[in-house]
């Protein structure tokens, strides 16, 4: 029976996204580098291309359906990915709470993605009374991989939860760029897939979208969902936008998505494309 | 005859905006205040919302079909409705070129909406040779009105200019507002319903639409229209997106839509809807 917090989202709701996503039968992996996982990337903003209304915030922005939909996205990749940032202030579930999948309906855990969380100098502060490890031990979801850089070293009982629940620290090099850390897009995916990670969903914050929406870090996205809410949050919120791009010292558009789909989808809009890569 | 660089919209494609438009049998003005004309706020904008990569360029967002939407509209509504910013960057024609409407293949200058340029210091430096007096010569256009704030003296030569093409100025009080002008909105429209003008679109760019998304402002549009291209420009560009709005100490979303319809238009998305006014 499927769990009393389990969402619905229905097979004629499904057919849109298909093409958009990881073929089920994994007959193949990434259309940008097959060694690679299939790499998605979700999110959803106002008008004004905001995420929330302020950093460490959760804005509701899109109704129940979009977020039925964002569940269903994670039942369809082995791996979802967000930024420390959304752990920190979310204390986040990062499960997949579809109906049928393990968990809610299902025996194991079928459907349940592997949590990625990006946290180069371990700041996140869990504990195992986190939301993230009560669902793992009630089979309800995974303990997540953390990423961290090279020379960070874990809190010894931080480790310890991490790695009783299923769950791991994972050390990459990771460079610095503007005081802030700069991930190795294709080093880390290169890592999930040594994991047998063969797709991950990008889900956020900011930052992680930002530098995925870059040059270096859009020739690996396969796969482009966005939900529009129409609404405008207003100025200072947690802005999509990637840095601006100079080619020849003019301007040009950041990045542009090709195979453009739109579905209106209740009162926001999906738009399905894929980036098209320099 | 049509004229060469007449814009061809197809009926087909105007059935969807209907709902979103001033009556054409004129059977009532707006639903906010029946004084004032029917106000339709209308703009093309990046994923990130950006009108342009940098002030003062014009940048191609939008594909053939959204243009001659842009057109399609212009010839429904009266007047149209600019800030100098816009006057002073492109030399716009300001004027409706498609086909069928006076000028561009009728007679007279039936469906040429009246260009309003809000311009409160005239520092918009026109001559005749500018585009919009030159079409205005050629019958494929009307002469703009420029309203200004009511202490600003304009050149006795500009003011021969415009009113020789049959455009005038117009004063109005212009308050101000971090050391820049404050339209005040009820005012203005006051003044073009008593010029005759039931209806106005308005255009651009980004200070006259992010001043109509505060409070006061969105109380009088009737009707939203936004087309969106699946581009992000990049920081740093021309942004829709009005103050941040606080309540009870609270930062609240800015602005809301209701109503609302996604209509996807080519490789764009076209959005309709009205503003929840407070």
């Amino acid at each position: 029976m499927a769990a009393p917090d389990s969402l619905v989202f229905p097979e004629s709701d499904r057919v849109f996204l298909e093409p958009h996503l990881p073929p089920a039968d994994h007959s193949h992996h990434a259309t940008t580098d097959p060694r690679l996982p299939f790499t998605t990337l979700t999110f959803a903003t106002s008008l004004d291309s905001s995420l929330a209304l302020s950093p460490g915030t959760r804005t509701v922005l899109s109704g129940p359906q979009s977020k039925a939909m964002t569940h269903y996205l994670r039942s369809r990749h082995d791996a979802i990915l967000v930024g420390v940032g959304t752990a920190v202030a979310d204390n986040p579930g990062l499960n997949c709470r579809l109906a049928g999948v393990g968990g809610y309906g299902a025996e194991g855990l079928t459907g349940q993605p592997r949590p990625i969380i990006i946290d180069p100098s371990a700041r996140w502060d869990f504990t195992e009374e986190s939301k993230i490890f009560e669902l793992a031990r009630n089979g309800r979801g995974r303990a997540p991989f953390i990423v961290t850089a090279a020379e960070t070293v874990p809190s010894p009982v931080q480790k310890e939860v991490l790695e009783r629940h299923g769950g791991k620290f994972i050390a990459l090099p990771v460079g610095t760029e503007d005081g802030g850390h700069r991930i190795d897009w294709t080093a880390l995916l290169d890592c999930l897939a040594r994991e047998g990670l063969e797709s991950v969903m990008i889900e956020g914050g900011g930052s992680v979208i930002n530098s995925l929406l870059e040059p270096t870090g859009q020739a690996l996205v396969d796969s482009v969902i966005v939900t529009i809410a129409p609404t405008w949050l207003g100025r200072g919120g947690v802005v999509v936008s990637p840095r601006r791009r100079v080619e020849d010292g003019v301007v040009v558009p950041a990045s542009r998505l090709t195979g453009v789909k739109w579905y209106p989808f209740g009162e926001d809009v999906v738009l399905c494309g894929r980036i098209k890569g320099e």
